[in-house]
């Protein structure tokens, strides 16, 4: 191949997924030239899996990918078919925002906003190499073009190295019929790069006239709409229902006497698939005692009749599918229109990152999305999001941009990864934030958006309208604790109604507010100067009346850990020479280098006690700074 | 690979091209059980060269297929950007309709008419094997289903043996980055099939914001828009429009100096290109002299910034394919978005398939499309039409449909193909036709719709309507036949005004009409009697009117030619046996085994005086009919 020079970027992204939009985004608007590559124009932020975004833990993603100022809860905000707030039963901090999008839709309106961006240029190529030169970079291009980069962001989701499975049949390719990338492995092994195999999956998508879905359980959406963005005004109406089925003992068999067939089971893929995603030949396996499974039907757009299985994903050959969906009630006669199939993938052991997601090893070159071993569109834009704004200001010399645990849901999947590793597809979960009551999603703006106003991706407009709505909710926390009311007969009575008990002095409206019974819907009637405000803004005040007690005590740890955070370590320190440290602690710091004392805490393989030594050592070194930032 | 027992199909479709759509609509519409396979069900209707439809006698083309009850005029009509009746300055033969189109809007519409056909099953395959079974066929998919198929129609487009080209780079590959479908070949192989390669080739699409379109002439869509269908009322106004500039000596340069970089003139690409849509590099070449050569610049959507550069399709290296578009005025900044490519594919001799686009010596296999040897999304659709019609028609053991030459631009585009055969890829041209003034695009529905109707692809509904229209014109021309006009002064002065002789007497309107001074929009403030009609209506009449005596000389002619067209000739038929045939007639006609004498008189080789052996031949037997159908 006859190579040629072409353009020289600040920033170049490889993919466009949800990680390289992001990423090519937020470098473009922080005012760095930009590429992004895609080896397929025509699917720019694909959702080649369930055409869905948020769910538990996912939806606060979005929106702190929102809050400073990214693009995917507002494309989800124009293109979704039906949404709903999930977990609205339990505590807040679990409330999340799930909606069903027009796959085709939300890949049509992201594209157009990538080709619209000031400072990014949009291009269909396969890239074929990454070389690094003085300076930078170079890629090229399987037509042998060669743009030099500054900054490289590795976003290649599946198409890494693609293999598709489905029984015994496999073949090299990329998700939804597109081709894999199978060169530019090579070159991350030959920059030396720790690579591995990891594994996903995806349902059959079945045709809605082969389904009998007046069988089945409806599940209709929320009314009104909670939208993902905290700039959208009024997000559209639900278009779309989705149905509930289920497994049985028959569904059960079919998949137990074909698991042989299974690619999985017979040792062919070697990749680890997502441990909170499994097939439902895997759920089957590793969950023998229970009956029965669910699944959700869910359309794939309005304009077409796919519909997606949402727990059915698998790889068992195409006629075993149809065997076992067809015990499944409501898909005695389905029609298959695209099989189910695994595919396999190469990505990176994300420990040879930095928290801004630069590889240690080589600067200048991040990754992001299923590269760093994550899964799920939402984990996959976080990280894009945050390798963008980083190789932004690496090329504009400003400090990184970091977000700690307890800052985000985002600072926790980026500490988890780069600390903790993963040897699965790593998902996010509500659980893996250790200050979730502090890190909702409805104070997802109040947490973020200044660091997003601070690196310079918030306008002016939406800083205004942010400050707006903080100067008011901080007004309504005064009102409401300020408010007496006193104990009148239709007060008493309301309370009692209500099962709570009445009031003999006069009580504040934040603290009738604190009673589990009460909330400010039920206050109405007794609250006669309630100013009026958007109900967001009664929902955070409530929330933070409720679980004050809670939420001080987490903002308390967060501080502890924030003072340990502060304790910096220096990124070329030789932990063999630090006296104390037991040989594990010595070899994982070694390999790891954290940013902090607490980042080190959380290696696995570092106990407290070499904690107290890295502290004691610091104490010593007169606890200088090495040049790290925060 | 495991092969298993899937469904049974009265007609299997491979393919969901143009070809593809129109083939599985128009069987499924005519009552038996269908299958379309694809091999990416993201891109059903993909534009994958130039998104447009019509064009000289193409656009005949789509007016025809929409006669017949074909899809594509009325998707063309819904989603269109801008529309452009052609040649209006000429007679009414050539005037045709083209519109830009916005390819995604195209694709989904296309993906759902498809989906929410009766009778019809929508599936992502990609076929590997074809095999001949007792009553029919088998064909294989790549993860080992088995269906059976009664009838299959090859509708492969150039994704059979696909192979992409640009510069001295080559790899398999289908259209717009699809997988191709490679083993498919062997099986046409294996059955004797005629195979050859042909090749084309689509030119990059550049960013908008990279061109610089005030430089540029503008072209401006109709106002009104004219629709394809005879079924679209109204159809919406223009939303873009296109721009033209030229190449020049800078451009040649560039080109002529990179000639041998080019796969073409490498002979890497053994392919034949299209004669008469050739690549830029192909013209420059071509016609030497010629000192600029003209491009369009056009939309490729409404939600897109991508921009098709008709008339500059190329096989050049990706750097010598911006350099010569850096030459151009406008362009002189341009961006590529996805680089020119040559495409090389399989496809059949059509001289093995009968009128009704069946493999003679493969009963209940069809071709349509590339597969066939055409080039052009219409030529495509049309053959899809009348090959799924043809299969409808054999699974119902009803007698074949068959379009003569008089008929339409689609008999003649068959008559064509399967006639003469061709050796680039074949392109409708008005010039093709001997009776184009019959064959307008203007009375496609008078010429088809009654056809149409007896097959059983027009409803109850369109039907009554076309049986209206068809009785206003007829009363429409018995009334400007009727109609005297007296000698008045006003009249004289009307005349005089548009430069043409006054009357003395009193003058029939038709036959004031039929001077080439005047029309309806002219004769109106005389024509006091005028009924309220569509314009549609007054335009046939002034075009039936004005060229009364060649209409009449060209129906004559087809009377004559149909006489020739119903001396049939037995398909078993060994002309060996005839004595006075020359050898290489007897030759000829043993290899295409025509219908007709009049078939016969179109084969190259087959003199006038071997029609005449035929001729007498056919007396002596009596005339008898040997079971053909006309």
């Amino acid at each position: 191949m006859q190579e040629y020079r072409a353009e020289s970027y600040d920033v170049v992204v490889v993919g466009a997924g949800h990680a390289g939009i992001e990423a090519g985004l937020a470098a473009a608007r922080l005012g760095v030239k930009t590429a992004v590559f895609t080896i397929n124009l025509d699917w720019v932020g694909n959702l080649p899996c369930n055409p869905s975004i948020g769910g538990t833990a996912k939806g606060h993603l979005v929106r702190e990918i929102d809050a400073l100022g990214g693009e995917m809860g507002k494309a989800a905000d124009e293109c979704f078919i039906q949404s709903r707030m999930l977990n609205r039963g339990k505590g807040p901090a679990v409330h999340s925002l799930r909606a069903q999008i027009d796959r085709r839709a939300y890949a049509g309106r992201m594209k157009k906003t990538l080709e619209q961006q000031e400072n990014l240029d949009l291009r269909q190529a396969e890239l074929v190499d990454l070389r690094p030169k003085e300076g930078g970079w170079e890629v090229v291009t399987r037509l042998g073009a060669v743009y030099s980069a500054k900054t490289v962001i590795l976003a290649t989701g599946t198409f890494l190295g693609g293999r598709i499975y489905v029984g015994e049949v496999s073949y090299e390719g990329g998700p939804d019929g597109m081709f894999a990338a199978t060169r530019l492995s090579d070159a991350m092994r030959r920059l030396g790069l720790s690579m591995r195999r990891f594994k996903t999956g995806t349902p059959a998508r079945v045709h809605r006239g082969s389904v009998d879905l007046n069988k089945l359980e409806v599940q209709e959406g929320d009314d009104p709409v909670t939208p993902f963005s905290f700039e959208t005004q009024r997000p559209g109406p639900n278009r779309a229902v989705c149905h509930i089925s289920w497994t049985n003992e028959r569904t059960k068999q079919v998949i137990l006497e074909n698991l042989h067939r299974s690619p999985l089971y017979s040792g062919k893929i070697e990749g680890v698939g997502p441990r909170y995603c499994p097939s439902i030949e895997d759920k089957i396996v590793r969950f023998a005692d229970k009956e029965r499974h669910q699944l959700f039907i869910e359309p794939c757009g309005l304009e077409t009749e796919e519909l997606y299985l949402q727990g059915m994903s698998s790889s068992l050959p195409e006629e075993v599918q149809l065997q076992f969906l067809r015990t499944i009630p409501g898909l005695e006669q389905v029609q298959i229109m695209r099989t189910a199939y695994a595919i396999e993938y190469d990505c990176c052991d994300p420990q040879q990152l930095d928290a801004t997601l630069e590889c240690k090893k080589w600067p200048g070159l991040f990754g992001a999305g299923q590269f760093n071993g994550s899964s799920g569109y939402e984990e996959a834009a976080a990280q894009g999001l945050i390798a963008g704004v980083n190789a932004a200001r690496r090329v504009q010399g400003k400090p990184p941009f970091l977000l700690d645990r307890a800052s985000s849901y985002i600072g926790t999947l980026i500490d988890d990864l780069v600390t903790k590793g993963c040897s699965d597809p790593y998902r996010m979960m509500t659980s893996r934030s250790e200050y979730r009551l502090v890190l909702r999603q409805d104070n997802a703006d109040e947490r973020l958006t200044p660091l997003g106003r601070e690196i310079g991706l918030i306008s002016d407009r939406r800083w205004a309208k942010f400050l707006d709505k903080q100067e008011k909710k901080a007004q309504e926390l005064k009102r409401i604790t300020n408010t007496i009311l006193p104990p009148s007969e239709e007060l008493n009575a309301l309370l009692v109604s209500h099962e709570t008990s009445p009031v003999v002095t006069g009580t504040r409206l934040s603290d009738l507010l604190r009673r589990p019974q009460l909330n400010y819907t039920v206050l109405e009637p007794v609250d006669r100067e309630r100013p009026n405000l958007p109900g967001e803004i009664f929902e955070i005040c409530e929330v933070e009346v409720k679980y004050e007690g809670y939420i001080k005590r987490q903002k308390a740890q967060i501080e502890e850990m924030r003072r340990l955070e502060g304790k910096k370590l220096p990124p070329d320190l030789d932990y063999r020479t630090i006296t104390g440290l037991r040989l594990e602690a010595q070899e994982k710091l070694n390999k790891i280098r954290p940013r902090s004392v607490g980042q080190a805490s959380r290696i696995s393989g570092v106990s407290p006690a070499d904690v107290s030594v890295l502290l004691i050592w610091l104490a010593g070194k007169g606890g200088e700074n090495h040049g790290n930032h925060s």
